[in-house]
């Protein structure tokens, strides 16, 4: 019964299986490894893009920092949600990674930005040089509340920073997540709607540390490669960021990983819902966040169920009915098991 | 007959083995896993230093950088050799993460810094604030053209650069090929001698991608964590790098692996001799500089050898005999044919 | 009739005077001018503070920037207002000399941050490497709104920061018009209350450019002064802004200056109060916020009246009669003929 | 006898009277100024630029380090002299302004730079994202060590920096003397020349703290604005810079007072090498390296001459004819009878 966080699973089988296979003999480092002319003309396809720059890194931190960098000016504002993995949970890196660049936080629900929230910021951002001034749209999806922007929602947002004159990012940690949950192709939740880099997540749907970056439009291609070294991110032995991607995309593996962390989700909400929980936000792929007694929890925790108090511990002195609400993320790994057992231990302490 | 690099090769078994052992099940991110604390443990006992601060990083660059910039201020200068990978190898990474300190540059044969050139430099920095102040010195073992510093040299350096007051830094990137070859324990060579922070490097000698950061003074711990943490570099399913060192440390295959590299290296180095080559740079551990008429290259490139013209093509219209320098590297995979074969084939072209 | 900003004025005929004084021979460059070393023991003596250090910089950018930094990590956060000017006005140059440090904007009325806020702020900060770490408290007084902290609520903040373990910074920017309209000592309202750290403005209040930094304990007097080189901030012919700033502290020159542009502003908020106009934040020093309608506002405009729309111009299509609000700034050179006309003009209209 | 450095001067009566002009009424701050827009059409007739964007800062440090910065990006080198200022005596602020890029440290006699030294360093530069890549180059003129770049030579390393991409910048903090000396026109020396950004000092030559930076393609304007104000750079009473400039520029007095320190040093070139004295540098404009015994230092320091012994103080136990070298530097308010004093007590002293 772990639900505390996607990147606490493991790996499946045919990714340790590719690291092996890519093992043999020696291989050109930094990047110039066969595999990754693969990974590069297999995200072309799938994304209906044969000029994108593709590139891979470790982290998602990293993915979403150099991704929003190659686009940022020092003097400029990145504008995200309040609260976005880039202002939460990455510690400055987008503003170190952007030599100083601000954040401009934006409010909305579901940790989801709003096209009148957007425009409106936009129109009070003050022009000249007194002002950090819009530099790049970051969006999440799906967002760290659980919600799934739509395609015709990217497609808004996107549009009305363009009219800006400023880019598009996606935090796509989720991202498949949200493109099976949204029935969609990658193209249309990305390039089509408008997104002009994307930062596509492999660890949390079942890597050990690999993300691509797509840039959709190749001319920052080259300033990319020189700020992924100056950041310590090439790998000389990139042959294993690039086979397990392979392994990923090959036989739709990063989709059947996605479905399998999203019908779990899906039955869980449906026992949650069932047993009268209030959840709080709508779901848009693997995430839940749910409000349930204290008592409730305890229950839960005595029986070893693992997941996050969100997004703050219970109040000193709450009693056992007071409503708590938490955060369950359901994998690739999370079992049927897993979702039976957490809801009757639910049930029955409700 | 591959020679270009040693993070060309790929890894040990027992790595692979380890990663699928670390795979099992749920475990907490960020390093928090029960891997890093035996690895913590493990390098502790190794070092003798039972207050060290231990952290693992998946790029030697990295290593670098974030171990200089826990020391150095952005006003002031890291001093290390003009062909230190720091300097060479990194894009301004180790400038970039130190917030702008500049490098002092410092001459010497084989790519190694002497006690009289530290002296004199150090003597030569003038105080006040127009002038970036020495910061720290930063010192690689082997060194970038494969020399070693003994135990009393790497002693002198540390006991001059703390009579001006400043740390001392070590890429280790191929220490344990440093280690195996001077025969001593990690502890002379390091803390015993005065080093500050060590780059113990696990990629070039049969990890994927897996460096240790070691503070000797666990001072600098925390704000470690945080630029580790800013620069993209921590890892959610950080089990993984921790399952590789952990392998590496075991049952001596750290040290198996090195002297497999060095044996390599010394039979060429007889062998290169034996046939009357010149080399250019003292041996000391797994990597070579040879000079060989350009004829014996060209037959040697026919015969499918890899590895790299150093430090420079040969000129244009260059003749047959033309005295051309290169470099070979020997990495833990590299095979006593190997070895025969590429010195069969330069004899034969000699 | 100008009531743009203090920072349109000229200056004094003393500051002239000085400059004309300071211009005789040669003097030694880089503050080691004879009128710093009075400066600093004139400052020292008038905020009872000898141990102090103090350093003179061009523009209150810099003095807040260059005073924030000396304190704050890369990876750590600013607390301040949302309407500070150092997020507001200065084009992210806190986080260029921070290394990347990020804001955190909080609310309250007339820009002042409460204590309940700053409480509450402190309190919702995660712990933990993942987020940037509260640094450092700015204040501003008197606030971006005209408002004035007393004694008694800087000491209060100070000492909710200081529990956390964070230091405090004041943008005086107006410091002398909130110290004459308090009533208090510069010790009270600065070190006495907790400030560690004060931006000592004087530009706005009759120098052509100088502002004093002023650090109560003097531990970050050496990082300061190379941050300052390193910023381009230290003159070589540094006597010209010590000479201003010695005659601005001769004779209670800056507190003449300052109480003649509050008693402006007094006479100011009396006459429109008297004529039944609205003011939008209480007064505390030498700033008005006030509301009236567009057509008086035309009037004013017509007969050569000079302020600024604030925060914003009217609306598209507004009505003669729609409240609009402007920021109305007396400085020492207004004179009462001035305020007369204005307020004159402004009854006609309403 | 002051002939320590030229920034150790007063200003001109002129300035002066500026200053008091421009004191007069309200004026609109941070450049909008009138006598800004005075001051850029001065400049640029002068210059015969008429599209140049010109702006005035406080510091050199500052002109350099803002002109540079808007050319290089983070992961590129500068290329310059070892001995240039933005490399001895600016503290990393370029490397800081720049966002990390690094230096390039180029040999050559009297701080010149050859165009065999620039070419040999550019074609040695190894392309590849693991190398700073060259950015831009960067001369000063006259030089450090007071020889000056021929408009001839500046065109030569210009075509060589172009041919390979990169733009050049002069560091013009002593531009008014080596153009007095080279007897050319402003356009024949920059961008006939082929440079692009010109640091054009004022302080060292007659002002308080004022330089321009005049880009003749300006299309790196709009960046320059907002990197100048990010820097603290952008004064609010602006006037005052302007009106300082303006004054240098009318009735020739910039060429004036650059003639007067040229015409003191030639005269004293002419005494020192009529006295026997080695002079170690060509003479450019107005500074002169000389070396004489130290008996005859000693004399002059007992008789208040002041001056720095450069490029170090005499070695321990120095014996009274050890030849001793030192920087003599004319200012425009250096007279006649500085000169013949210390001729004459140096000629009694040899």
């Amino acid at each position: 019964m772990f639900f505390a966080s996607d990147n606490s699973s493991g790996v499946p089988a045919q990714v340790l299986a590719a690291l092996s296979a890519a093992n043999e003999g020696f291989a050109l480092g930094y990047g110039a490894d066969r595999q990754m002319d693969e990974v590069r003309e297999k995200i072309r396809a799938l994304f209906e893009a044969p000029e994108a720059a593709v590139y891979l890194v470790a982290t998602g931190t990293t993915a979403n920092s150099l991704a929003i960098a190659s686009y940022v000016q020092p003097w400029q504002a990145i504008y995200c949600h309040r609260h976005a993995h880039i202002e939460e949970d990455e510690c400055n890196a987008p503003i170190f990674y952007a030599g100083g660049a601000t954040l401009r936080l934006l409010d909305g629900e579901h940790a989801k930005i709003s096209a009148e929230t957007l425009t409106q910021a936009l129109a009070d951002a003050p022009e000249g040089v007194h002002h950090a001034q819009p530099g790049i749209l970051s969006i999440t999806n799906i967002t760290e509340r659980g919600a799934r922007y739509s395609v015709a929602e990217v497609t808004e947002l996107c549009r009305i920073a363009h009219a800006r004159g400023i880019p598009v990012h996606m935090d796509g940690a989720r991202f498949t997540n949200a493109l099976v949950a949204e029935g969609c192709t990658p193209a249309e939740i990305t390039w089509k709607a408008g997104v002009d880099v994307l930062s596509f997540g492999g660890t949390k749907n079942g890597l050990m540390g690999v993300e691509a970056v797509i840039f959709f439009d190749p001319a920052k291609a080259e300033e990319f490669e020189f700020r992924r070294k100056r950041g310590g991110h090439l790998f000389s032995k990139h042959r294993y960021l690039s086979a397990q991607m392979q392994a990923y995309l090959t036989d739709d593996l990063w989709l059947t990983l996605a479905k399998n962390a999203n019908a779990r989700a899906e039955a869980l909400e449906a026992a949650l819902t069932d047993a009268g929980v209030t959840l709080v936000h709508p779901r848009g792929g693997n995430i839940l966040f749910a409000e349930f007694p204290l008592k409730a929890h305890e229950a839960l925790r005595a029986a070893g169920a693992v997941y996050y108090d969100w997004p703050a511990p219970p109040p000193a002195g709450a009693g056992p009915d007071h409503p708590h609400q938490c955060r369950l993320v359901c994998s690739w790994s999370t079992t049927e098991d897993d979702v039976t057992r957490l809801t009757e231990i639910l049930k029955t302490a409700l």
